[in-house]
């Protein structure tokens, strides 16, 4: 068992709010975050795979198909949006970065698991200096 | 003559477009970038000022007071903010990385001059892939 | 379960001897680190918090109520302080950086029990060459 | 228990092919890294040891000692070195970071199990966006 | 007057020696980095444009239109190649990082001169510990 | 001409303060800076060389010499000591990164002037929000 990951990028806008919440509420518990014309973030992703080396190619998973995979289903998908309104995986959840990682997760779960490897962590860093890590229901 | 840089970040939205394009031009001239839902980056910003040693204090200039400036007349106005719609000094600007950093610095020089030191660059990175300099009109 | 991590940062003095070793003994254990006359470094911190996600607010917890944790119980106790001499929870112990982050973590977690999530993991990078990290005793 | 990383580099040259494969089926697999004339990367490996924290000098393991043990066991031999031709524990192997990471544990572990603390990780990094992590057979 | 610098990279091999050195000379020179069996690295290009904002874009020079250049003429050229073998502009040239600058240089400024803006700096670095920054002929 | 920079590092504890003044003035001039018990920093430092390339060597200067250059003069005198008390030439002197750039400098020009290659710029990191950068008396 060994474990491989691939780093990506991609730039959104998002803010942190409930509709039923009033403007007031939104900004006592969101802050700044919920500013209502937005903000955004330069997101880095990291997304991890485990299991055998596969001894035909000394590969868990070939780098080159994780790379497509992520790109088709999560970089094209979140790269340039606005995370609230254009993101269908996101439809009806607040933006956090613990649940964009767990949507994250939730799409390329399946499509990993047809091939090589499991997936096995995706951690995504909003800033410099905070990041969370998800490692499926457990 | 001695140079002294601070970093500080803003995380903002932005869109790169004109309204007297059409949003078919405006694809066409700024790719993603135009998205009319807007997009956003964790924006790093490195202020440079130049000048003699104060033997005094051994510093150019403070840097909590240079920290402080750039607080007030940039961060608190850029930060977490859209910058087409809400930056004063941005109005009926393109919000390019270009145009944001002479923005900058014409906030930022007037402030600086009346203190020890004369701004010298400002460098504004939008990505880890690109960034701008400006040092003033010259 | 899901797993958040805040960085931050404080600049300290520190030495690393016994006060039972000669300053020959010292030198020969612990090398240029033991210098009587100090020496410092830029300590990078992350703190990882675990916990479900709060579907009221999208968080394991509140980012900015863990900043105010870390700054009020470590941050104002280490940044720019001697460790050997000034701070309360290392006196009498090696200030080595595992020594550091098991005295951080024992700050830390009865502090982080009374609000959301659960501490996970304190890393503590004394250099961009070395880091450690402690997850309580287990 | 307490985990204890120390990060070293070496510049290598390396190409992922196999000698029963042809030069076009190589292509097919391994894409531009089966380049026959080589092509090469700057390494960064990360080693993890565990341990009890010694009580007399508040260390898992003397990051001097483990320095050296990296040094002679693995950069001495990978350092400007072409992997695939040069270095004795990667002969006949395919000269992926998977198996470069396992080829690196397999020479550390019973080095390091004969001095205090136990090696828990090899995190060996090809290029900044992706990198393998291996704990051994488990 | 601005300045504009997009990031690119590749991975090479190369080595440094003179043909008309005996191996135990170009030792003696190039140390470890005259191994006849090659070495490698992750370059790092940082390539600076200068000239006016085009009013009708908030752009010095369009950085899609910069990346297909560098990409076209540099990075195709040296990515996943051995720099001594295979680079047309660096035949017959010593590998060192100051050669290879000047041979990005002399490739990207005619092409970048058909553009807007001045091609102002190339800047490689070659490892986290040594970069080589050339303006042309000055 | 062109530059090339090399990269080394420092870890060192110091205060600023004047003996001039009293504590409380020095809390008042160089807030948490002065501490009594002093603070520290890993410093990293850029050594900028200017030139032509030697067409023997394809060099401005070779690295390792300059590396050398910067261990004997710099490092030796600098890591893990205690700036105020222990180096030679900041004696008398306000430990501001100014000044221990301007004071780097001076010890390196007359040694480098002594090879190929002449000193440019000394680059002086003490966080990653703050450095300064010395070219000499201009």
């Amino acid at each position: 068992m060994i474990f491989i990951t691939r780093r990506e990028h991609f730039n959104a806008a998002h803010r942190l709010f409930r509709e039923d919440f009033s403007d007031a509420k939104n900004l006592e518990i969101f802050g700044k975050c919920s500013n209502p014309n937005w903000h955004g973030h330069n997101y880095e992703l990291f997304v991890t795979v485990c299991g055998a080396v596969n001894p035909q190619t000394g590969f868990v998973i070939d780098l080159k198909v994780l790379g497509e995979i992520i790109t088709e289903h999560i970089i094209e998908k979140l790269d340039h949006k606005n995370i609230n309104l254009e993101v269908d995986f996101m439809q009806g959840k607040l933006a956090s970065a613990e649940n964009i990682a767990i949507g994250i997760w939730n799409q390329l779960q399946p499509v990993i698991a047809e091939h090589e490897g499991t997936l096995y962590c995706v951690k995504l860093c909003e800033t410099e200096n905070n990041y969370v890590e998800y490692y499926g229901e457990k």
